[in-house]
């Protein structure tokens, strides 16, 4: 198991024994030390109980405990825009004195002279077509070495450290309570499968082969005498909306028994997932909170709505931010 | 780990211990009991102990250990003709009384009439079409059940028992040594994925997140309320030849250090594998014996060729079965 600092350590060795049987609580320790008490901490505990427990109704075996996660706005901070996307602006102007004619491409001008309002009314195709022209042209091994570089180096413009600092602490102890649990942790994010693999160890324990995401065509070739896979300019699969239960199915072959979100680009995810047989859980993450991360509904390129509304009509958890989350970045235990 | 059954029991007690540190012939045990003492089991021997002992040059951390099997050929017989094409055929048989205007079609006739040899002159387009056309107008869940009931039943025209009958004994064993030795084994397959995942967790022991492999398109929606995957027909992606690395790049995103085929379709998986920095190992069964299987370097739809040119160059092992499997199928030792 990962060693997890919390941020609010020393504070929860008289909480209440939500759960007797729970392994964490027999040990006198909590391992979800920063979520508070309350309705969004006690379903995740009454889920995973009840998943977990052999002779319990609702019990599933350890191979089909299966947990998809969404990555911005659920797993790490996704504003003021989603982190690869400042990747994406500034892959192209490192690439811009290469490229003379992008001077003269609007869209491409628009990012290289930082005109962020022109940019985002190229809308979603524009930056699509930004990602791949910035994303190909590589092979797979050099391109994960460009993005361990900027990921070790970028930093966020409002919190000025490294984009890995802003993965929220109270699911960083959620993923490591599924997996103690016997559960199987995926990303199933509508970002670069390959930009979250080069991180997504180190930072949540989520190994490669269970990161599923976007991704353009890779084409094997040998090139003097080396086999290769070259990254195309070419969109393969765009992993989001209906794109996430395609996918699951794609990769992992089983319908999970857990799906976490934050927007209605996870709905299908969520819908796939709750429309299982036996128990199963569903999640939220709502932005609420303006002082220690960002609170809204709608993103640049995100909307909370749909998702909300079907997760009160079917019992889904909704975390409220602002209130269930004692911290949301580990950091915030040094301030 | 899974219970094996040795067609060999009882003859290896006195078995040479090659690699002394070895656990199971520390215990007096041999995992590969089904292979014949020789230059192929020593090979894999001495690379599973190399990757695998504390301190040794080629050690490999216990997540990095990814082996990638093909399937038909390679972990089960592929003759007369895939197995997966039997499937096809059964199941154009069965919905032929729905469809009365496949009695007009050439190649459907063919298959209805029996007429093997006019199958066979539709070529792989052909076949992918017939494939494409059976696979496709249902739910995934309801594929599922269609594969799971036939492979149950269906019998192989040579042997008379079930497909899942004709798993190569020594290959199983081959498996659950990896697994022991903390390997993760997955199938990359040219067959379906979902025809794969049905049975591949009970006959294999690989679940079916571990499966890659051909894949028609599949389309989330919600029928009369319910979220279902349904099955389209359209190929989503031929897992064979260089789409074998590119598959494996996409599901597993880690480049494997041992790969395992019997066919020039696996020879870019072998080479994307070898091309690896540290120990690598590559090996090729070779379809030598006539009477326990089959002997042949080329099936109806595939050839060893170019990979066994490469194989001698390279030096990956390449397995004779005659010579090398001590039995073929765990059923001999009944007979």
């Amino acid at each position: 198991m990962q060693q997890i600092k919390h941020c609010a350590a020393g504070e929860d060795k008289s909480l209440p024994v939500l759960f007797p049987p729970a392994e964490e609580y027999a040990q006198g320790q909590d391992m979800l030390a920063s979520w508070n008490e309350g309705l969004a901490k006690q379903s995740i505990i009454n889920f995973v109980r009840g998943a977990t427990t052999a002779g319990e109704v609702h019990f599933v075996k350890p191979e089909e405990r299966i947990a998809v996660f969404d990555n911005d706005g659920t797993l790490w901070t996704e504003m003021p825009a989603y982190f690869q996307l400042a990747f994406v602006f500034d892959r192209l102007r490192t690439l811009a004195p290469e490229h003379p004619e992008w001077k003269e491409k609007p869209l491409y001008a628009a990012v290289l002279q930082g005109d962020m309002k022109a940019v985002a009314a190229g809308g979603l195709r524009g930056l699509m077509e930004l990602a791949t022209v910035t994303h190909a042209g590589m092979t797979t091994d050099e391109f994960a070495k460009i993005v361990e570089e900027w990921i070790a180096t970028a930093k966020h413009p409002k919190f000025d450290r490294p984009y890995t600092d802003l993965i929220y602490q109270p699911m960083l102890e959620l993923l490591a309570y599924l997996r103690v649990h016997g559960f199987k942790t995926f990303i199933v994010s509508g970002g670069g499968i390959e930009f979250i693999r080069v991180w997504a160890d180190k930072i949540y324990g989520i190994p490669p082969e269970q990161v599923i995401g976007s991704s353009i065509v890779s084409k094997f070739e040998i090139v003097a005498g080396v086999p290769v896979l070259t990254r195309m300019p070419e969109l393969n699969f765009m992993d989001d909306n209906v794109g996430k239960p395609v996918a699951i199915n794609l990769h992992i072959g089983r319908r999970p028994i857990a799906a976490f979100g934050n927007s209605d680009g996870d709905l299908q995810m969520l819908q796939w997932t709750a429309a299982g047989a036996g128990s199963r859980f569903g999640l939220l993450v709502r932005h609420t909170d303006s002082v220690r991360e960002y609170a809204y509904d709608v993103s640049p390129l995100g909307t909370l709505d749909k998702a909300l509304t079907e997760a009160k009509a079917k019992g889904w958890t909704v975390v409220d931010m602002k209130q269930d989350w004692k911290c949301v970045y580990a950091f915030e235990a040094s301030r």
